[in-house]
């Protein structure tokens, strides 16, 4: 029976890989991903075989990946931060089932909402969404409705591809919808390149963030009615006091 | 200067641990934690200091910490999952004004979302939020609400503390909240005691889910629209396709 292991490696770096991770890719025979993600793992294995994926062609990867693994070799596809959050977990499922021989394994990691606040503070402290403001496979007008009733439920809101090439714009815009709802002055947090060289952090407000450069490596974050700047760390109290 | 490490240990095995958090406890002096936590970790560092905290008294319990970080002990307080999902990180940086000599550090980790979805498969392949049902800390009608608008906006739904003592049909009343919006054939699933003995999990559906029994230390997953059991996982499509 062949094996797939899909593996969430968390933010950029070694440290904040799981032990769970580490070990699959211990035993992997076969490790794929975009080269970026492949660059900071072959060093720790440098003996292994490694298949470097093309940014686009999601699906062709994944065909790859479980027809190696269904020869009998032990791969592991990896993705940053966790496998399943908009990562591969999902696509390689909707596949596997032309695969049978394939056993598929998800191992989780800690994904840039969590790498994110962690760094800005404790922004999810209490109820928060994900969303992401890629257009590519969502309907503009769904990314639109979920950032209004996320704002309507009060949720703390953190973001996920606030911008790329082709929708320089799409963080702004999301802002704008935001603010239908939402008061100027809501604290708000970028994290960009976390775990990474270059990383670092910002603490701002909702008009200011509408009007922030940001780019494909950050993570936004919107606070709650009830996250507040303490000291420089944004912090969401997890209860209500009054 | 002293140092406080707020550190998720991911779920409730070593290795789900980052090499971060490992780091963090090997330099830590001092380890403070409720007693399930301080049992994980205790047996890896047989001759450190442990304070175990009482399950209430958490403000006591961040002072504690601040305090013995001010005399200029290394201090880790740890908490399952991550850090600040619902975790003790948010507590501390609220008082941590009062300890302006303390350095404090998070240390995120793989929280019940995340690692519960990768035992159902990838249910958080697309957009998705994460609710409290616990009324401790926060009234009912604010979860009523957020559970309302979260059916609406078709986000996949994790729920946490989805029952306790108190509160035994927590899940059936949130349940009857989302039944108002969503399909009763909506697909669901639990996951039990992750990363311990007793491991389990269960697909269902929202009909389902509404008579179901759970605990504590169960983390409740409500599909989206587009969330399918494919071959036994829980899938989420990255996309929309039509």
């Amino acid at each position: 029976m062949g094996k797939l292991s899909v593996v969430g490696l968390g933010p950029g770096n070694t440290e904040g890989m799981t032990a769970q991770a580490r070990q699959t890719l211990e035993e992997a025979e076969l490790l794929c991903g975009y080269g970026v993600y492949i660059d900071l793992i072959h060093p720790l294995y440098p003996d292994k075989k490694v298949y470097i994926t093309p940014m686009r062609g999601e699906i062709e990867r994944c065909r790859y990946a479980l027809e190696q693994a269904a020869s009998g070799v032990k791969v592991a596809l990896v993705c940053s931060g966790d496998a399943g959050v908009y990562g591969m977990a999902s696509p390689v499922l909707e596949l596997a089932g032309e695969y049978p021989e394939v056993e598929v394994d998800i191992i989780p990691g800690v994904t840039a909402a969590l790498s994110g606040a962690a760094l800005l503070g404790a922004p999810l402290g209490h109820d928060f969404c994900v969303i992401s403001l890629s257009d590519l496979l969502t309907p503009g007008e769904v990314i639109e409705k979920r950032l209004r009733l996320a704002a309507q439920a009060d949720f703390v809101i953190c973001l996920y591809n606030p911008a790329s090439h082709h929708r320089p714009d799409a963080l702004k815009k999301a802002c704008e919808v935001l603010l239908r709802v939402k008061a100027p002055e809501t604290v708000c947090g970028l994290a960009r390149q976390i775990g990474r060289e270059g990383e670092r952090v910002r603490i701002l407000t909702l008009a200011q963030l509408r009007e922030a450069d940001c780019d494909m490596f950050t993570t936004a974050f919107i606070g709650s009615t009830q996250t507040r700047d303490q000291g420089g760390r944004l912090v969401t109290p997890r209860g209500y006091r009054g």
